[in-house]
């Protein structure tokens, strides 16, 4: 194993890593196994051998930021609280997930399509976002949330402001780490001054 | 003329509804001349009669949306009044023409590519985005929006909540109506009930 360090280290971690970013070159459609061998510098057994294919690779990459996602649900300030302040920790908490697993996460929001992996990630998007449809529901009732945006409207809302970071967040950007808290700001007080 | 009438009503306009769904299915990349043909059910020599080619399609049908967005900025209520009025004039109407032209600029917001047209189409949307970042700061500078949130990342976050309804907006949709104003007060206000 010490001749050949660079091989030996490959694990399905590293290899998820390449297949992430091929797949948001080229889009999963377009990738082939062949390109994930040259990616990887290794050969398509090699793969094989940590795999059974390029939708095991789909469904390991997205599986890694639904998991991710749906931790948040767990967390304690999810659970625990006035719905409009558990709803908050959940609109920071996935800003959060989103620029640590950013690759993951713009991957997920990227499957359209066919497969059975494909059609899995789509249903556990879907659940994900009645849940916190269902929390947004809860702090309208409680007088917590203004009523005349309506629930479903104000889910896709905040999905659409967080889920916008994706599109010019680069990792390693200056000021990161304020913008969860700015989103958060952004989503719930609203960019007018008072 | 009147024996071939669906071949005689071919415009550009017709034309250019064909091409951008096409586009937006299959990718400017991956749609041939073939393809436009034969979504359009008309020759490609007939094609050539109105466009030079895949190209120039392309320019018309982005050009549409830029223009449309452009159009905005020099309305009334987008050049007098108070820099916060202004700029809440320029999200709600940015939205209202999403919705009235859902195809071009989703087509717009997809554009990625190393083409002249494409390259053009990215600069003017920056142009754009330029334009609403200076609203932006003014309304900051003038203390009528939070200085809490960075004025480049407030417009970021502006145009990542109106540019999101493409994700999800189906022409047709009831309510549509209310949209615009629904996004401005997610925007200004924020979900919080006071």
């Amino acid at each position: 194993m010490a001749d050949h360090p660079a091989r030996a280290a490959y694990t399905v971690e590293s290899l998820l890593a390449v297949t992430v970013r091929v797949f948001n070159e080229r889009g999963y459609d377009g990738t082939s196994m062949e390109d994930l061998s040259r990616a990887a510098g290794i050969s398509k057994s090699s793969i094989y051998h940590h795999v059974r294919g390029k939708e095991e690779l789909l469904r390991l990459a997205v599986g890694r930021a639904l998991d991710a996602l749906f931790t948040i649900l767990d967390e304690p300030d999810a659970t625990a609280g006035r719905p409009v302040d558990r709803l908050e920790h959940v609109v920071r908490r996935t800003a959060e997930v989103l620029l640590a697993e950013l690759p993951y996460v713009t991957l997920l929001l990227r499957v359209r399509g066919n497969t059975a992996t494909e059609q899995w990630a789509l249903e556990r998007r879907r659940d994900f976002d009645h849940r916190v449809a269902e929390l947004v529901q809860d702090a309208v009732t409680a007088g917590q949330l203004r009523a005349d945006v309506e629930p479903r409207l104000a889910t896709r809302l905040l999905f659409g402001t967080v889920n916008s970071l994706v599109e010019w967040y680069r990792p390693g950007q200056r000021g990161a780490e304020h913008l969860p808290d700015a989103v958060a700001r952004f989503a719930f007080e609203g960019l007018r001054a008072r």
